[in-house]
C-alpha cells in the first residue's frame, strides 16, 4: 500500500529535539533579570520550543488552530446529547466566526483553519475551509469497523498535507481542534484500548449526558471493544476500528507538524486521543507536543498522563473545538516572549545575587 | 485625621455587584453556541466581570498592570537573596522594557505603570513612572513599626489616585504587580497576622533562600510579630507595623479600582497580602478581585483562600512583578470575548439539544 509507505516515511522523518538550541536557551534563561527558575514552567516551555524549532531564540508569531470535523456512525446509538446535524451546522458557525474557538483564536492571534475530513453532508466551499473529505462520516463501530485502514491512512496523510499548506502561509505553532457529534465515544474507545484503562473510567458525559445516557454510552463502547478486540500494539488498526476521520486527520497533523519542527498544542480529550494515536505510530512525535488544559472529561487525565503531558490549567472546560489550545497559545507566547525579549543582568545593570 | 476620613469615604463608596447585569450575562451564556456551562470558569469569570462593570456585555480592552515599588528596612536583617539596590535597578529595568513583566504585559496588550511608593534612592523622572514616594523605604520592623499609620494611609490614597489617573487614560481592568527587595517578609508577616496562620507555614524562600536563610527569615518574622502584637481586627495598624509602602499602595489600588467598578487581577503572594489588607479595610472590595496564578510561595495558598479566590493556574512561578496577572489577563480577555462575540443558537442556525 503506497500511502501507508508514505505515512511511514513521514513518521521516520520526524527529528529529535535540538539539544544545542535547548542548552543555549537554558543558559540565556539563567542570565535574564529574574531569580533563576522563577518563571517556572514558562522557562521549561520556552526551552522545549527552542529544541523543537532548532533555534535558541524560537518564535511562535504565526499561529493556527486546525479544527478537524467529521461525523460518526456511532451517533446512531444515541451516545450524544446533540443531533448529528450539529456537526455541519457548527462548521458553518466556525466559518462565520461565531463559535467559541473563533472568539478565543482571535484573542490568541491565531487563524482558524476548518478541515472537513468526514462531515456527512455537503459543505459549501468557503474561505478557511479545507476539503479533505475521506468519507461521509464513519460507519457505526458497534456493528463494523468505523473505517478501513486505507481510509484511516488517507485521513492521516491529508492532515499532514494541511500542515504543509499552512506552513507555506507561515506557521510557527499549531493548535489541535475538533468538531464531531459523538466523537467523545470514539476517543473513549481509543484511549481505553491504547492505555488499557477500563471503559467506565474513561467515559464522560460529553456535551451533557444524564446518568442513564452515560451508562448506555459505557455499555455501547464496551460492546464495541468486545466486538473488535483492538490490539493496542496496532494503533492504525485500533484507529480504523473505533476512531474517527477527524481524529485520524489530527493524528496526521501531529506527525506532519513534528516532521517540520512545528510545536503542536493539544486541546481536550478528543485531540489527546488523536495525539496518542500519532505517538503510538510515531514515538518521536511526542517531543513536539505541548499541553493546554485538563478538561472535565475523565478520560483526558489518563490520556495526558500516557502522553507525558502536564496540563497548564484546569478551567473546568469541556467544549473542545481547540478552545483550550487557543488559550494555552497565549501562555506559550508569553513564555517565548520572556525568553526572547527580557534583558540580561549585564544588559540591564542589575546586581545578580552573586554580587550580594 | 483628614486623610483617614478620605480613605474611609472611598471604601464606603465601593458598590455591590450589579445583579441584573450578571443575570443578563448568564442568560446570554446559555443561548450561545456551546453546551450550557461547557466553557467552565470562563463563563463564571465573564459573568462576574459583567457584575463588576455593571453591564451585561463587559469590556476588558484597555488594560494596565500597576507595578508598585518600595524598599524595606527589614532587608537589613538578611532576609533576601538579593541586595536592596536591586529594587531601584529593577525599576529602571521596568522603565527600559527589559523585565519579565514588560514582555508578558506586551503579550497581554497591557501597559505597565510603575509607581514609586517608597524606593530608597532617587529615581529619575521617566515616561511610565509615577512618583508617589511616601518615604525612602520602610523602617526595620524588627525594631520599630515599618510605617506610621499616616504613612500607610497616604500610600493607600496615592494608590487610589493612580487608578483615577489611569482611568482617565482609559482602563477596563487592572493587574497588581510589585517590586521590593525583602517584601516577601512583609507580606508573610501580614498574612500570618491577618489569617492567624503560623509564620513557619506562611514563610517561603522568596527569590531563593537556602534552608539556613529560610530558618533565619522565619525567626526574624516571628520576633517582629512578638514585638508588635498586631491586631488582625486593625488592618491599618497591622499594615503600618509590618507591611510595606508598595503593599499599602496596592491596597489603595484595589479599593480605588473597586470604587470605580474596575476589575482587579491579583498576582502572586505580595499582591494577595495587599488585597487582604484592602478587603479587611473595605470588605465590599473583595467582589472586584479576580485570581491569576498560585505561586510557589507557600503563603499564597492561605492568602488566596482567605480572599475566596481560586487560582486559574499554577505554573510554579515565583517572580512577582505582576507576571501572573498579565498572563491571567489573556485568559480573562478570552472569557469576555466568548461572552461578547459568540453567536447564539438562533443566530447561527445551530440545533440546540432540546430539538434532539
Amino acid at each position: 500500500m503506497t500511502s501507508l509507505r508514505d505515512l511511514q516515511q513521514l513518521a521516520a522523518s520526524v527529528p529529535a529535539l535540538d539539544a544545542a538550541a535547548m542548552d543555549e536557551a537554558t543558559q540565556r534563561q539563567d542570565r535574564l533579570t529574574k531569580p533563576p527558575g522563577s518563571l517556572g514552567r514558562l522557562e521549561t516551555i520556552a526551552t522545549a520550543i527552542a529544541g523543537m524549532q532548532g533555534r535558541s531564540r524560537p518564535s511562535v508569531a504565526r499561529r493556527a488552530v486546525i479544527v478537524a470535523a467529521g461525523d460518526h456512525g456511532i451517533a446512531d446509538e444515541g451516545v450524544s446529547a446533540y443531533p448529528r446535524a450539529v456537526t455541519a451546522q457548527m462548521v458553518a458557525n466556525f466559518l462565520a466566526g461565531g463559535a467559541a474557538i473563533n472568539a478565543l483564536a482571535r484573542q490568541a492571534g491565531a487563524r482558524v483553519v476548518v478541515a472537513d475530513f468526514g462531515v456527512e453532508g455537503n459543505l459549501e466551499a468557503a474561505e478557511g475551509l479545507v476539503d479533505v473529505k475521506v468519507a461521509r462520516g464513519t460507519r457505526n463501530f458497534l456493528r463494523e469497523p468505523a473505517m478501513t485502514r486505507a481510509e484511516a491512512v488517507e485521513a492521516m496523510l491529508a492532515g499532514a498535507r494541511i500542515v504543509s499548506g499552512e506552513r507555506e502561509r507561515g506557521l510557527d505553532i499549531v493548535g489541535l481542534g475538533e468538531m464531531g457529534i459523538a466523537n467523545t465515544s470514539a476517543a473513549t474507545a481509543l484511549v481505553a484500548s491504547l492505555t488499557g484503562t477500563p471503559v467506565a473510567v474513561v467515559t464522560g458525559r460529553g456535551t451533557g449526558l444524564d446518568d442513564a445516557a452515560l451508562a448506555h454510552k459505557i455499555d455501547v463502547i464496551e460492546r464495541a471493544l468486545d466486538l473488535h478486540q483492538p490490539d493496542p500494539e496496532d494503533p492504525l488498526g485500533t484507529l480504523a476500528a473505533v476512531g474517527g476521520l477527524e481524529i485520524a486527520g489530527l493524528a496526521g497533523v501531529v506527525i506532519g507538524a513534528a516532521s517540520q519542527r512545528i510545536p503542536v498544542v493539544v486541546d481536550g480529550f478528543i485531540t489527546a486521543a488523536a495525539a496518542m494515536v500519532a505517538v503510538r505510530f510515531c514515538p518521536a512525535a511526542a517531543a513536539f507536543l505541548l499541553p493546554s488544559h485538563c478538561s472535565v472529561e475523565p478520560g483526558h487525565t489518563p490520556a495526558l498522563a500516557a502522553l507525558g503531558l502536564e496540563p497548564l490549567f484546569d478551567l473546568r472546560m469541556r467544549l473542545g473545538e481547540g478552545t483550550g489550545a487557543a488559550l494555552a497559545m497565549q501562555v506559550i507566547a508569553g513564555a517565548v516572549a520572556a525568553l526572547n525579549e527580557m534583558a540580561t543582568f549585564g544588559e540591564a545593570g542589575v546586581s545578580d545575587r552573586t554580587e550580594a
